[in-house]
């Protein structure tokens, strides 16, 4: 696709996109807050039945679930291999909204429908995937679909995570249609994808303030986890005077402001307490423990690592100065991942093309693509949440905003295929 | 009693002591954490029997529990009344500690035995008393009998209260042997009760940390107890970048030190956050709300006032400075009670007498003496707590230590007698 060419619109049928994300938003458990689809549930499956019913009516798909669990439509092109993978997912967190993932998800099926509607013959095979259990599942494992696709999820691993119910992750596999006997065969390579493009909500308020319709993610910004435990002394609050008192409420307070104070000073960090226990939690007892759970979180390692040497420093002088006892253990739980150069390109020319208002933004949040960027060249677009909200109900996006979203990702994917049909001599598209 | 009156020992049985506060110690939940003696439990009720046999068997006092469910020994004096009345209480807090209440109701029992030991004719009836649910109770109140015996439990309150089970306090009351229908009259007033004395365990660290063996108690704190709500905005924690947030848990963490810092600059007060709660309390969510129980005390309802401003002064600065909302409630819920200045100076002058080290210090928690003291003249006598633990299965008081408090408390109580027996001309002590 040179430069200066045209594209042509893919006009994606906002009223059938509007329907669906309305529909699926219908499809959450009755009891949970907000728009509840956990994975491996009823409400988990019977979204997928609607959603298979769309690509094999509307978009004319050929549907199967790999072993992992991933629901897959799959357009045939020229070609057998390598395809092109389109997708998101379905779950929700608990009490979540009803755009993350599901966007996404739509938004493949509606290029797809596109494809199938404007009688394009796609060199490529077309897959549009909806991955199984995306957000932190009843097994304490997010990203399971993905996961299996990179080949990273061990027999092992299934046959021992279990749910609050005992029932292993291998067993919930089976339930939903996978195979996980053959779990390996759920791993892709560069062989068989040739791209993988998702889009998603930004869930963050960046897009929505600043009034852009797209980001170009640039990569997925890496995650330094860690627990802070705090030991004091467990006092009495009336008689135990202030000036001998080993308050570890008092500590992790100062750690908590410490940490917002180091991550403030560092562009292009973020660092989140989100989660304390202390102990007793009682309101006459000085607080002898408190725990904090702290993440970091930066597109770029070095910085990961400069963020969490300078909240250790702190910790000492919150140590020394209070005589308490602070334990502090921190790791990569996940390192940054920057997508492939040529694929931001790409969506960035598909932007200036469509004349669409755009910005090059990282991914504060982990996503499949963390996953499927080892497998092959990943691209990631985002669309505006309205205030920056998500994982809540009253997570929004304009439907219209929606379909500017699947209009790039059709348009992004269309410029793939013309790549390859100039190389190859034989696609008009 | 005059100021230069020898008084006779009464030489407490330490082994008695001992054996009696250990055997308490056993009659404990087998499932509960340290020691754990609830009120209204099976193990209440069975420590109570174990001390019910002590008052009659060996201190030879009539036992009785009245409307409240106080259990009372009597021991009858020349005169019908008024009485003086010794006691503390039985039950512990959850996973609490084997001397809190249980060494003033064994001491008062000892000094009971000794009385009949030494065939001492006594004016005023001796009563010991063990109150029921001075802790807080699974009924949501603490103090629960001798508020009654002040008169301050209306039969609604004890109609409505309900433990976890849904049972009601009347029903606790009744199944402990107490009178529910006539809980009024459980009410004591200064015609019957000529004074009150408590032997308790000081809870802090100022007796142990100073080798002093006596604590002759000036008067209860005061508690202002407050909420403080702070509400900023749930985000992602990855997606929202430092500047934008409005970090729930950060603001809450400002409020936990500046209240600390205020506390701490003001001499005579002590301030704590014992008890949070935060939304949504999950690692990957910026927390949006979060809860602060906290609370102010001091001897003088002058300093509670002042600490309570300008604790309010400064969260108004953590809120400007924060963008965030923060709601902020607080109110006495008990105030300082300063006990009669002539027992004060009683029991000061038996610490004299016997060549006692002893200091005046207030009582930092809370006590029956609070309400006991609505009713009669009320003095408290504190022994070390070691390292000033309390409410823990380490709390600590040696019984060389209870055994010279349940002398300070014989002594008290006889020179009330003796001033009784020169007043009325017809006692030789």
């Amino acid at each position: 696709m040179g430069k200066d060419d045209p594209i042509k619109r893919f006009e994606p049928n906002i009223d059938r996109i509007k329907r669906d994300i309305l529909a699926l938003s219908r499809i959450t458990s009755p009891t949970e807050p907000g728009y509840t689809r956990l994975s491996f549930t009823d409400e988990d499956r019977k979204a997928r039945e609607y959603i298979a019913h769309l690509m094999e009516d509307e978009a004319r798909l050929t549907v199967r679930i790999d072993p992992v669990g991933n629901l897959i439509g799959r357009r045939e092109g020229e070609k057998q291999k390598p395809a092109l993978l389109l997708g998101s997912h379905l779950d929700t967190v608990r009490g979540g909204g009803r755009f993350d993932g599901v966007s996404g998800v739509i938004g493949a099926i509606e290029v797809a429908r596109r494809f199938e509607e404007k009688g394009i013959e796609n060199i490529h095979p077309i897959e549009v995937v909806d991955f199984i259990a995306e957000e932190p599942s009843p097994f304490g494992l997010s990203t399971i679909g993905s996961r299996g696709m990179a080949g990273k999820l061990p027999p092992k691993l299934i046959g021992s995570l279990r749910d609050d119910a005992g029932r292993t992750l291998e067993k919930a596999i089976r339930e939903i249609g996978g195979d996980p006997a053959n779990i390996d065969k759920a791993k892709r390579s560069s062989r068989d994808v040739l791209a993988y493009l998702e889009l998603h909500i930004e869930q963050g308020p960046h897009l929505c303030s600043k009034s852009i319709p797209i980001g170009v993610v640039t990569g997925i910004v890496g995650i330094s986890r860690g627990k802070v435990e705090v030991i004091g002394k467990n006092d009495h609050s009336g008689t135990t005077s202030m000036d001998v008192r080993k308050d570890a409420l008092a500590g992790g307070s100062e750690a908590v402001l410490v940490l917002e104070w180091v991550c403030a000073e560092l562009a292009g960090v973020v660092g989140t307490v989100g989660r304390v226990e202390v102990f007793p939690n009682s309101s006459n007892v000085i607080p002898g423990r408190m725990i904090l759970d702290m993440e970091i979180r930066s597109l770029s390692e070095d910085l990961l690592h400069k963020a969490a040497s300078s909240f250790r420093e702190e910790l000492e002088r919150i140590k020394e100065k209070r005589g308490v006892q602070i334990l502090f253990e921190i790791g990569i739980s996940s390192k940054p991942v920057v997508f492939d150069m040529n694929m931001v390109k790409r969506i960035i020319r598909v932007c200036e093309q469509l004349g669409i208002l755009h910005v090059k933004l990282p991914s504060g949040a982990g996503h499949d693509a963390n996953h499927l960027a080892e497998v092959a060249p990943t691209g990631m677009i985002f669309i505006p949440s309205r205030d920056g909200r998500s994982h809540c109900p009253e997570e929004w996006t304009e439907f219209e905003q929606v379909c500017l979203g699947t209009e790039v990702l059709a348009c992004t994917l269309a410029g793939i295929e013309k790549d390859a049909a100039l190389s190859s001599g034989h696609f008009d598209f």
